[in-house]
């Protein structure tokens, strides 16, 4: 399930409005079948990774980091039906589809032809690969990830703005990948009009994967330069888009937590003092520092370089 | 010499003027003999070590940190002459005393009775376990530790005022340990008149070794309360400190960091963020972005509870 739920992360960013969800076929002890949903949803994994095994996929264990769909659609067949066609022994899954058109039915359909289904096998590992798509499903709204960039004391500028640069190249490039694996990327007016940032991937080979640009304005919605404007972060949920990264400025990140809608944090530290500065954040309508415990949960941590890079995830 | 090293720390904060050496006695694989600079400066590491070991040292291995003085005191006799009439075979030593009255006499009176003298061995490791001495021998002030207790972006407080609690009881109390190897406690008279703080120790069986308190004022030196004040921060060179902890508030660690007067920084930082509220420092005289680089090294992370412990080390 660990390699499931690593082939789905290929798909990450990509698959919207579907789940990335992913598949390995294993018989005797060999992989005879991988897959991934494909950029923009199809192939799903399962028709993938059974493509591959062809008819060795009789009596084999399937893994799968998501219940086998059960809803035909003019863009493919079920996989719960694809299965039920090749006869694997054994379908392993880690989630149930929230999707009501599939929500067990596709765990039912396997069932009923004599397949051993086990559910629930790593599911927080699958949980988090598949992120985005399921807070889509449970909040209506994409994931939102906030990067910040910042010295030691919490700064992102000098008093003058000088703000190149804080981090390094290799932290640089560790958001640039953040941002490939994104359907959206969102800044503020301010940070638009001082920087008119890119915003684009530039990693050698992964150029072609440049997310969706947006502004959040609370002075007035609508186009700017081609780019949609929200009006206010609750604005997110309309965007097409799983994965939402937020990348500033301080106002744009400080409207995302004041209203509560981040869920992971990725926070990037140059070993600097800055001391008189810019701040990463301002007003996040705090009225008490007990209010501000218990809401983020490391979960990793690495060296980028001369930098660290923390990422924090929203306690569920 | 790791281990002697380890011994060393058992000194350290407690032994100025003294250095805080730390001393292994081997023989035939067997450690026969252990020691480290007592409280207030002797015994010394060695003497010590050889009152264990007795006889047995005669064709042993003395480990040692720093060059054994060479130079008789009215507190007692000089260490190079206790090694030689206790005739080890081999003494290994971690670093030269840079205190003229040794600085090379120690290892040349072992050498001239026949004993075998290795130097330089892990002189990294002795370097930091003595650091708060041999700062104090290179440079005439004391090695500065700053402390940061912070929210992730940064802030020591909400704009009211409110800091407690930022930092969880795992963090404190291992800011309580520093204070017990620090000499000296240095705050600014803002946060001594605002929190009144105790600045003792208070872990069990530690409470005896509450550090000397210190005020940094630079309106007005002189006294408060029995506690001395400083007018600058180049005045902790007239400390009787060879360690010098400085707990708060911005101002003066401000004051330190624009001074260069910062060796090591503790940096604790609660997962939390406070976004509007009082920074951890305020202008440290930084004129450009690339003035900032280069400066810090992270020598040691770790958790501590919910929060995460930083400690970085000016570059040598």
């Amino acid at each position: 399930m660990a390699v499931a739920a690593a082939l789905s992360e290929r798909g990450r960013g990509r698959t919207t409005p579907n789940p990335n969800v992913g598949c390995v076929i294993v018989r005797d002890g060999c992989v005879i079948g991988r897959g991934w949903t494909q950029p923009g949803g199809r192939p799903h994994a399962e028709a993938m990774a059974l493509k591959q095994a062809g008819a060795s996929a009789g009596g084999a264990t399937v893994y799968v980091t998501l219940e086998p769909c059960a809803h035909e659609s003019p863009r493919g067949p079920a996989c719960a039906d694809l299965l039920v066609a090749a006869k694997p022994a054994r379908v392993v899954a880690a989630l149930t589809d929230p999707d009501p058109r599939t929500a067990g039915k596709g765990f039912a359909k396997l069932r009923a032809t004599g397949i051993v289904v086990t559910e629930g096998v790593s599911a927080d590992l699958a949980w988090r690969a598949m992120a985005g798509f399921l807070t889509r499903q449970a909040l209506g709204r994409p994931l939102v990830t906030l990067k910040l960039a910042t010295s030691l004391d919490g700064k992102i500028a000098l008093p003058s703005g000088e703000s190149k640069w804080i981090t390094g190249p290799e932290a640089r490039a560790h958001a640039h990948l953040e941002r490939a694996r994104t359907d959206a990327i969102l800044v503020g007016r301010g940070t638009f009009e001082a920087d008119a940032p890119r915003l684009d991937v530039r990693l050698p080979g992964l150029e072609g994967r440049s997310p969706t640009r947006v502004i959040l304005s609370t002075r007035h919605a609508g186009d700017e330069g081609g780019w949609p404007v929200l009006a206010s972060p609750h604005a997110i949920a309309a965007l097409t888009a799983d994965h939402l990264l937020v990348e500033g400025g301080a106002g744009a990140a400080s409207a995302f937590l004041a209203a509560d809608l981040v869920d992971r944090l990725l926070l990037y530290r140059a070993p600097i003092l800055i001391g008189e500065g810019r701040a990463c954040i301002g007003d996040i309508g705090l009225g008490t520092l007990a209010e501000a415990h218990g809401r983020w949960l490391l979960s990793d941590a690495r060296a980028l370089g001369a930098d660290r890079l923390e990422i924090y995830e929203r306690r569920r």
